[in-house]
This record gives C-alpha cells, sequence and structure tokens, in this order.
C-alpha cells in the first residue's frame, strides 16, 4: 500500500518556519514505521508572489488528491492593499470551500503549565478543554449575492448569510459524534430570536439531536455564548456554531487559554474512496509577520496540528497522544519559546530548539 | 416650556422592580427643579399578553412623542414559544428601527469596588472604561431578503447583511465625536478580509476619520478584536463596529468588567425638532426571570440609564456625574445587591434597598 500522503503548505511570515519544525516531527515517526509522502507547495502572499494568485489551480488540484494537508498561516502587511479577489486568505478560503472542509474543529485547552498566561483567573482557566466545532464552508463566508453595488447614489455593501438545512445537519452530526467522545454535552449557538438563518439552525441541531439521545443538548444566543465563555467556559464540553459566529467565538475561546501558539485546528470534509476525510490542519495563529523568520514563534500549534491529522485522518490515536505527551513533557521541563514567557524569568528557547525537544521528548 | 417628557417600558422579568427604583431617581430629580413628565406603557412579553403583539401601534407613536424612552426589559421563557414575528424582542427591535437609534453607547466600565468579581485578572480590569458604539439599526438585523424558504425540497435560512455609506457616515460620527470627548483612540470592527461589507465599512470609516485628524484610528478585524478585547481591553479607548458584532463584542465587554447588573446603555437616532436626540436608554442585562419578583434584581444598570438619560438628552452632565457618584458611595459603602456577593460574607440588600439608598446618597 502507498504511503500517506500530506500535501504541506507553509504559507507567509512565521509558516515555513513553524512547518520545518513538523516536518522533524513527521519525520521521526518515518523513522517508527509510519512514513508519510510530503509535498510541498505555495499558499497566500508566496503563491500571489510566484502565480499572481492565492492558490494556483495546480495546488489545488494537488489538495484535492492528498490525504491531509497541512497549512502554515497566510497574510502579511505586504499584501494589506492588494485587491479583496487575491488577497492571502483568499487562498486559505477556496481550500476550504472546495476540499468542502465543513467541519473546522478548535480545540481550546489550557495547558496546566501555562495556565498562568490567561489574562483571566487561574482557577476559571486550569484544566479547561473545551471543542468549537464551526461551519466552515457557508454562512455569510460564502453567500450570494455579496459585492458593493451602487443604490441611489451611494455605495451600499452586501454579505448574504445562507444555510440550507444538509449543511447545518452534517456539522450536527460531526458536532454530536465528538460530544459522544468526549463529555457528552453539546451546545449550539446561533441568534434565532434575531435571525431566521438561526431559527432553522436552532431547528435543525434540535432534530438531529434526536438520533443522539445520550448528548445533552443546550442552545444558547451566540451573544450569551460570548459573555458565558468569558464568565465561565468549564460549562461547556462541546460546541457547534455557524462559521461566522464560530470565527469569533472560537477566536475568544483560544484567548482564553492564554497561549494561541499552542492551538491547532482541524477541518474535515467528507470521506474519500480511501474512507479518510478530506482534511486540512491548522495553526489557529496568524502568520506574526513581526517576529517571522526571527527563530522566536511557537511551532506548538502548529505540531498539535499534526497530532490532530494523526488522530483524525489517519487513525493513530495512540500516536497523536504520545505526540501531545511530548509538547506536554517539553512544557512541564521549563522550555519556553517567547510568546510562553510570563515573569517567570526563564530564557527563551528559539523555534528549532523547541522543535529539537519534542523530538527528543518522542 | 413644557418639562421634558420620559417614557417609562418597564417590560418583562426584572424590568418592573428596578424601574420602580429609577423612577424613585426620577421623583428625587423632580423635588431638585428638574421635574420630568412620566408616563408608562407595555413592551414585550407585557404588551403581547395585553395587545397580542410585542409593541402596539400606539406605544410606539407615543415613544416617538417623547424625549426619551427607559425601557426594562423584554423576554421570558413563557414567551420562547412564540411566533418570530410576535416574540418579546421585535417590540425592541420596532423601537430601534422605527426611532431610527442608529448609535448604541455600551460603555463597559469596571467598578473599583467591583473588580474582584471580573473571571479576569483584577490588572486586566481594573479601572476599565471602554465605550463601545454599535451601528443599531441596520445590517443582518434589518437587511433584506430573510426568511426560510424551500429550495431543492430543503429549507434555507437566509438573512442579509446591507450596509449604506450613510448608514455607516453616522455611526462612525457618532463614534468619532464620542472619541474626542474621550481619550482620542478609535478601534473600528469588522470582516473586510471576509466580508464586502466590511470593506465599504472600513473604506468609510476611514474617510470619516478625515474630519478628526485629532483621533486616532485603528481598524481590527472582528475576531481579533474579541480576543483583544480578552487578551488586554484597556488597550481600547472607543470601539465602532456593526449590528451584528457589536451584539457579541458588547456583550463580551459587558461581562469583562464582571458586574452585567450594573452596566447601562443609550441607543440615540437624530436630532428632534427640540434638538434632543430621539432616544432610549436600557440596562445591558436581560429580563432575568428566574430571579423576577424576589426583590433580588440590582437596579443600578437601569439607574445609570437614566443618568445616561440625563447626559445625553438632557444635557445634564453635572446631573449624571452626581448620580454615578451616588451610585460609587453606595457600592463603597458595602452595598451589594444578591448579584454582586462574592466571598466578601456580606449580606445582600434588595431591589428596593439599593434604590433608597442612591436616592439617600443623592
Ligand atoms: C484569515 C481569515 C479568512 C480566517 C477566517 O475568518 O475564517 C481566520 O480568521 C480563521 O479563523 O481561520
Ligand atoms: C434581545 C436581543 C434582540 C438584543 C439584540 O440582539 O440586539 C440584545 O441581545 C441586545 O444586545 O440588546
Amino acid at each position: 500500500m502507498a504511503n500517506p500522503s500530506l500535501l504541506i503548505l507553509p504559507g507567509d511570515g512565521i509558516g515555513p518556519e513553524v512547518m520545518t519544525e513538523v516536518r522533524k516531527v513527521i519525520d521521526w515517526y518515518g523513522t517508527q514505521g509510519f512514513p508519510f509522502d510530503v509535498s510541498e507547495d505555495l499558499v497566500g502572499g508566496a503563491a500571489y508572489d510566484a502565480h499572481g494568485a492565492p492558490l494556483s489551480d495546480e495546488t489545488m488540484e494537488k489538495a484535492q488528491q492528498v490525504d491531509a494537508v497541512l497549512l502554515g498561516a497566510v497574510g502579511g502587511p505586504k499584501y494589506d492593499t492588494l485587491d479583496f479577489s487575491v488577497k492571502p486568505e483568499r487562498g486559505l478560503l477556496r481550500l476550504r470551500k472546495e476540499m468542502d472542509l465543513f467541519a473546522n474543529l478548535r480545540p481550546a485547552q489550557c495547558f496546566d503549565a501555562l495556565a498562568d498566561f490567561s489574562s483571566l483567573k487561574k482557577d476559571v482557566v486550569a484544566g479547561l478543554d473545551i471543542m468549537i466545532v464551526r461551519e466552515l464552508t457557508s454562512g455569510v463566508y460564502f453567500g450570494e449575492p455579496r459585492g458593493i453595488i451602487t443604490e441611489n447614489n451611494e455605495r451600499v455593501g452586501i454579505n448574504t448569510q445562507r444555510y440550507t438545512e444538509s449543511e447545518i445537519d452534517r456539522v450536527a452530526r460531526s458536532a454530536f459524534d465528538l460530544a459522544m467522545k468526549r463529555g457528552k454535552k453539546l451546545c449550539s449557538m446561533e441568534k434565532a430570536n434575531v435571525m431566521e438563518s438561526g431559527i432553522l439552525w436552532r431547528d435543525v441541531v434540535t432534530e438531529v439531536g434526536k438520533d443522539y439521545p445520550e448528548v445533552e443538548l443546550t442552545h444558547m444566543y451566540a451573544d450569551a455564548g460570548a459573555m458565558q465563555l468569558t464568565r465561565w467556559p468549564k460549562q461547556f464540553d462541546v460546541i457547534v456554531t455557524d462559521n461566522l459566529f464560530g470565527d469569533l467565538l472560537s477566536d475568544l475561546a483560544a484567548m482564553l487559554t492564554g497561549s494561541l501558539g499552542m492551538l491547532p485546528s482541524a477541518s474535515l470534509g467528507l470521506p474519500m474512496a480511501n474512507g479518510r476525510p478530506k482534511a486540512m490542519y491548522e495553526p489557529v495563529h496568524g502568520s506574526a509577520p513581526d517576529i517571522a523568520g526571527q527563530g522566536k514563534a511557537n511551532p506548538i500549534a502548529c505540531i498539535l496540528s499534526f497530532a490532530m491529522a494523526l488522530r483524525y485522518s489517519f487513525d493513530l490515536g495512540t500516536q497523536a497522544d504520545q505526540l501531545e505527551a511530548a509538547v506536554e513533557k517539553v512544557l512541564a521541563d521549563g522550555l519556553r519559546t517567547a510568546d510562553l514567557l510570563g515573569e517567570e524569568g526563564r530564557d527563551p528557547v528559539s523555534t528549532s530548539e523547541m522543535g529539537d525537544a519534542i523530538v527528543a521528548a518522542l
């Protein structure tokens, strides 16, 4: 049987440097009897510089062929003035849409060794472990009509929030499935008090819930959700929400943990012919152009994204656990990249020192 | 000259009890040479019970005539199963829309005496004083087309985000005006990286900024905004954002302070013939049906909403300061309603004891 295939898209800013560390981890698994066929390509500003588009058709085609895509980060000030249609973000959005990666899994986990980093009180976040499932291929991100038109002599900006029953159904099922493997609690968030798309959302999620009688399903308005995440996040286990609310709420949840440089994500689609889901894995953090190329970036979020790939794409849960344990060990040993330095008075390790230490811990 | 007129709409849940306390404060100002003509009417579930609609045309008409509306809160489990079109919230939304209250001012202020209540670390929130200006009459709340349609044999939920240049322009000016009276910093939040309506928003706010060269204008994506509010909220002075993002972000900001029962809001429209803006004032908290009628509710948010009325509708800034100082005094004296009890081991005072104490402090 052929080795499982990975397409690495390092992207912009710190993307390439953190991806270098992930490759060390991938290579290590290769020596342990889990070899991957790895190819690499361009996305975001890097792709724009090379091809005039943030994702070439060729790269898109490759992404469709592989077992999983690992993405670093996209964007940077250099590209801020580009037209909307060729901005780095469009490359990312194209991958999500054309691969139909409808379920975006964003764990917000607070690592014991780092609980002090949060702006929240330690007892509020210590041990936090929630999973946000964000719909990723529909809603206001992709709804038509959209654009800026002229009406009565002035410009009007238009976007459309649009959800079909089946779009809600499939992401709800992903969330319920996850809840079954976790604490069996699911909270669905929308604005059904204001938006008809929210009413449909609530309706369909409730309907799907009947197939999961063991899962305790609750509903919350998204504004109340933002409040409750801030007040007492541990009340949640799995949260399911739409693309736009998910964008804000998952970033909020990520920030609760205090260490953005630690958080991975998985974006999953339908099963391919080989049974594996279409999948892309990426860190939650951005391209951090201010520290790019200085060896300061924290590679952990990207390495943990590969751990999610082991778990969700390759059914290597034990190996994923092992990689996560290696990360916890280096943290417990006191290793910190610059972003993880509080008032402890430690010296930071570099991006590559952190990668090496994690491989050593493996 | 006629006395300034107030329409009080207590609404549902704890609305009536907190409004009773506000009336004590209004009456006190009457004895001090600032008399108001006060009338009262129904909104929300209370109006539905009486008229089958969450706001009667007659009440709407009255709201259009008075100098300012004071609203308590709407909603409750009793009305959860009502049709969307007659839910309590529709009464509130109708008032906002028909009075054209486009600028929703939501201060998030952390009271020294209460800083411990926040789920955030004390140094992160102590002294916090930010103002969120939320656009309140447009965006996805009111955009057409909207509804649930059937397409390809399934239901589709649709809402439309829609902003005209002039809608953005006027709320931006309100925000810049406020920034000029405060720290001269304004941060505008949208998702210009994903939504064309966000591109237009950023464009127009930037344009308006040219008329306010003294104000330092920045732009932030709304997801990053949610993160930054959580990480270090004191970086902000005034924030301006659209209706939907404003809903989430202002609730998030409110929760940072740890004491929702303290936070007022003002919703302002265009100047009327007498020069006063169309205006409605309401607490940020909801109707809290679980504690309604038990004398446990905190009347301070509603009383501070009246302070905002003094300031923004009646140009009585000194009186507003005085009322705010009275609130701070009773807190400093150790008075706490049940929602403000932490681990201090105090006995709570009732809603009416709190109201009386504030009047006494005046
Ligand atoms: C970069 C941007 C287009 C993207 C989004 O809005 O989805 C990002 O914020 C994210 O959450 O992955
Ligand atoms: C009650 C609801 C309709 C309302 C809103 O969504 O605007 C509330 O959340 C608010 O923020 O005032």
